[in-house]
């Protein structure tokens, strides 16, 4: 074979290594199998790629003890971290951003508590308590902690399986409760257990379907609000609702329509204002609390003019009561409890995670991904004792405090103390806060969870990811929040079983000039070298693809001879098979290739495997087939294997 | 770049392709786009790429209207195919193979049938119509149809759940019946709508570790015969059945037991003299209707001397009676019919098809196997109509019916034949056919189910394949049937999962000498390359991978840097990633490469991808962020890059 002078324009080349390069006597490249090694070894480093891909104990690689306790200390209380180097600069800007996000959180935290049918205050709780557990754990400087409008839907819906919050409001406080501790006990054991990848399997088409879906369902909800409508419908599909809306027509109070639009329509515009120019973000910030003000101002002057508009009404004053005494254990509703517990778990995780990954990227660091979910799911857990709901990261709520200039988690600690106060002193204030303005501000804030532009890309990119995405859309509209989240997952690992179940298969051809061989679908200029078929393999060979690459081999065999027959060239003699894109194998596999070298034997044609992968080497070798394939049989290259068989012809003519 | 002689010692270089190579002004080879396409096209590709891999129309291709019409109607009734040269020498090694596979169906079905709690002369109506339906539907020329043991022994165990044989057999035929008619109806409707790679997800390690473990099953029921108990359990879990033997020993008849073990070491001799030398097959083929005339006749003499022995007793005379009236489609069973129809109708498929397939390769023919499955379909449909119940392709008997030397489905007919002059005057025989003939021949019959031999290859191959066997296996000793079958579909399907959710990267270095590019943990003389970092990705980059290749990735990067810190050679420069096994890609994996970029820019170091296949390439043209990468960002080989790369770093200094 030509050697070339080895890699060109190397400012230093390093010193030739001590053995010779891996050539068989006939001066090929052989195929090396990888270094020997214990099957115990094989799968403790499986584990590990499995359950520490980030090796996240590389700091406490060769420390003093001391240094490593310190490290340690720091690794599970990231407080401890930045703590000793915090600045007034920072707190600062903190100061500012924790204020911001707290404007933001009050009137949102009150609006979802509503949205899950809780009563208002324990969306105010559930904005003190697990801020500051988060402010000691988490390791995002971004997350602004609270409740979350998607889980809150979905916790609404669910417990309403079992009770309403109008029928027994103990039991379904109880249930909700007991549901938050299970959401929590379930994230922190999966960042415990290292199961964080279990979160993936929410694609982002999955995700911004359901986002979709649930945000129109949640909108139109509000229609209650906003239209004053008094008997509601709990349901959460399309169709109830926009039934019980048109059929609750003779309860639509004008003074409430009116107003509830003017004030919708103020926040919108904010909101546009602020997306339009992100240093206007403060607006769309402050535009929820003043309106509020605004809103109950007037409704406490002109209440006695303004009889058909609803108000939230007297609110509890003081800092949240304990609560454990209302988890429960077992019991009939305890299925029911876990079920929500999970999902609303998976799903709030799901928008933590996300929103942390995105602003730490945007500021470059790391969060540990399986360390929040421990740290979001301990502030569930303890919130569940302290009459706080689901709470999480919430995306608009961090968008803010990032544009606030936050620079730690102290802006959660500021909110945190806001809320306090407000639960202190500020709670009869709300007392003639109208509902038709917690209405509008979770409109605004789930009109954002329409991501059309996403939507767009997916069927750009990549159809399937689409349809999985407007699967889960509709699920959620038509059928249930749950189904149509589980039909989407569904979708999505279809997608993969489908990829690996029907794979490419590319035949190549040689690049004039080059020892390049690539599809000659693609690179029409590549060439059919006569005599050999040379077919690229790209997917692993599973048990569940081995049949149909056996069919899908032997037709473009039949099919490569049929076009030789008719052009009238000369024969197949050998097939080639790539190998490169083959990364698995298993015993399915291996019978397809001795079964395919056997019929093509049959067939006098030669059959070749070129670079197969470490773990694929292995088991070829395991199971012995290399010995009846042998080294003429095996190649690094396509080139190589053409031109060493193509010789050996002419050696043998 | 070097310029190679194009493929040495090639006979006939074909003339040059009308375009030049691929090459941008600046001598690189370009990664080019695949031709374009609408997605109409490309959908129509794809769906004929699931549907119809085997292209089974290309018979089809430019034929005249009158031969298109012969071949559809070959198509469809193979049996036209050969019947037309259908020779006499044909016929007189299929009369021999039939014959001798009759002498083996004619006893299996009696005791098969006993295996699904039905009466002993369903089983042998079951040997009479399939087979004849077959031979006209089927494509096979080696498969023996009729009883087989495992999807008898499902179905008795699932019909069970509702009554049993002795309560009420009229109901249980029934449901027997029903079953079969719904699992000709999914097994022909599988086939039909080509949707033939279900039964890809039983792969072999499942399959080997259920057959094993439903062959202990089954020989432990059969005990029953074997100790001449009366009151046996019906269960079909190792425990139960284990107790019911041990706690009925009063029930033990020394005499059953004496004559049973006799026989029985009788068949296993014989079965392993067959064994040894296949030549001998005709042994083991006489064997059981040889020792059934046996035991009949010392029975039938000495019955008076042999109280404790069972026997068969009185059997009808006659032909298959009609049951389509027998069947029901509504009702409180219909669900446990149709379900029991589903698990027993993949079972027997799976055995038909792979007994069909391994005979076919053998013989080198081939057989289609979504139109096997409309055969064996349509076959149990009309059999549920025929007082038959599910059959397909048994193993054991097609292997003896290949031994014997047959040529065409015709021996099939040979063999129904002998069955009808079976039922029209030989049933009086069969009256004092004692049990435990039955019970040793079914012994002896899925003994050779247990497949150490491949058990063991699974474990040198693949470990975690074996898993799968062992979960099968114990799941259908303990749990349940269905259950353990379960149990194993879903950990092959979870390795899919696995395989893609955690796949392998691998750093690459140069072969001194080549231009080659190998795993530097493979090849121990591959070098580094200064400044530049090379990483092969192995698997699709998908929503399920996304962040653990992130995390990966940029692991890698930081360990390379420190290492090249602790070695104190030149800093890193560039990243390679060489995406030739990246066989697929969505849109979270264009967000990972996006993202990825933007971070190794901020760190100043340069991101390149290889060789992205034809699918990927694609998607990343859609997502425009080949115009952030620009066509130095992309290169063809590996080798392409690192020259091209460090001569422009030398250009400019």
């Amino acid at each position: 074979m030509a050697i070339h002078s080895s890699v060109a324009g190397n400012p230093s080349e390093p010193p030739p290594a001590p053995y010779a390069t891996p050539m068989s006597e006939s001066g090929v490249l052989e195929v090396r199998l990888p270094p020997p090694t214990t099957t115990v070894k094989k799968l403790r480093h499986r584990l590990s790629e499995i359950f520490f891909p980030d090796d996240p104990l590389h700091r406490f690689k060769d420390q003093t003890v001391s240094r490593k306790f310190i490290l340690g200390l720091q690794f599970f209380l990231p407080i401890l971290q930045w703590a000793p180097h915090y600045t007034l600069k920072l707190l600062k800007s903190d100061v500012v951003s924790g204020l911001t996000i707290a404007s933001l959180a009050i009137p949102q935290g009150i609006s979802y508590a509503k949205l899950a049918n809780l009563p208002p205050i324990i969306g105010l709780y559930s904005s003190f308590v697990p801020p500051l557990i988060y402010s000691v754990l988490g390791s995002s400087r971004h997350l602004a902690v609270g409740p979350v409008s998607i889980a809150s839907l979905v916790m609404g819906t669910m417990l309403h399986e079992a009770t309403s919050e109008e029928d027994q409001p103990a039991l379904y406080l109880q249930l909700a409760f007991t549901a938050t501790f299970f959401a929590g006990l379930f994230q922190a054991s999966l960042g415990f257990l290292r199961l964080g990848f279990v979160i993936d399997f929410l694609s982002k088409a999955t995700l911004v379907g359901f986002m979709a879906g649930a945000a129109v369902i949640v909108a139109l909800q509000q229609l209650k609000g906003l239209l004053g409508i008094v008997h509601f419908t709990s349901k959460m599909q399309m169709i109830p609702v926009l039934s019980s809306v048109f059929t609750q027509k003779d309860e639509w109070s004008w003074q409430t329509i009116v107003m509830g639009v003017c004030f919708l329509i103020v926040l919108l515009g904010t909101r546009q204002i602020s997306m339009r120019n992100p240093k206007l973000f403060w607006i769309s910030a402050a535009a929820p609390l003043t309106s509020v003000i605004l809103s109950t101002a007037l409704v406490a002057c002109l209440k006695s003019k303004l009889p058909g508009i609803q108000t939230i009404g007297k609110l509890p004053k003081g800092v949240n009561p304990p609560s454990a005494n209302m988890l429960f254990f077992s019991g009939r509703y305890i299925g029911l409890a876990i079920k929500t517990g999970l999902i609303t778990g998976i799903l709030s995780l799901t928008e933590g995670i996300a929103v942390g990954r995105t602003f730490a990227t945007l500021k470059n660091y790391q969060v540990d991904g399986n360390k929040e979910m421990m740290a979001i799911g301990l502030m569930n857990m303890s919130g569940s004792c302290a009459s706080c709901y689901v709470t999480s990261g919430s995306f608009s709520r961090s968008a803010v405090n990032y544009n606030a200039g936050a620079q730690t988690v102290v802006s959660n600690i500021v909110m945190a103390a806001t809320v306090l106060i407000t639960l202190l002193f500020l709670m009869p204030l709300f007392r003639y806060t109208p509902n038709l303005i917690l209405a509008a501000i979770i409109i605004t804030a789930v009109i954002g969870l329409i991501d059309y532009k996403s939507a767009y890309d997916l069927w750009k990119v990549d159809k399937l990811d689409f349809l999985a995405a407007m699967c889960s859309f509709f699920g959620v509209l038509f059928i249930s929040v749950p189904l149509g989240l589980a039909i989407a997952v569904g979708i999505s690992v279809f997608k993969i079983l489908l990829h690996v179940t029907r794979p490419n298969t590319v035949p190549l051809g040689n690049i004039p000039g080059t020892r390049v061989y690539q599809s000659l679908h693609r690179y029409k200029e590549a060439i059919r070298i006569p005599s050999f078929f040379i077919l690229a393999v790209e997917a692993p060979i599973y048990f569940a693809n081995s049949t149909y690459l056996q069919e899908r081999i032997l037709r473009w065999i039949r099919e490569e001879e049929e076009w030789l027959a008719s052009h009238s060239s000369n024969n197949l003699k050998c097939v080639i098979l790539d190998m490169t894109a083959v990364t698995g194998i298993d015993t399915s596999g291996i019978d397809l290739i001795i079964e395919l070298r056997r019929m093509l034997n049959q067939r006098s044609l030669k059959l070749v495997l070129v670079n197969p992968v470490g773990g694929v080497m292995e088991k070829l070798h395991h199971s012995n087939i290399l010995d009846s394939l042998g080294l003429e049989g095996l190649y690094l290259t396509v080139g190589e294997a053409v031109e060493d068989i193509s010789s050996s012809w002419k050696a043998q003519p």
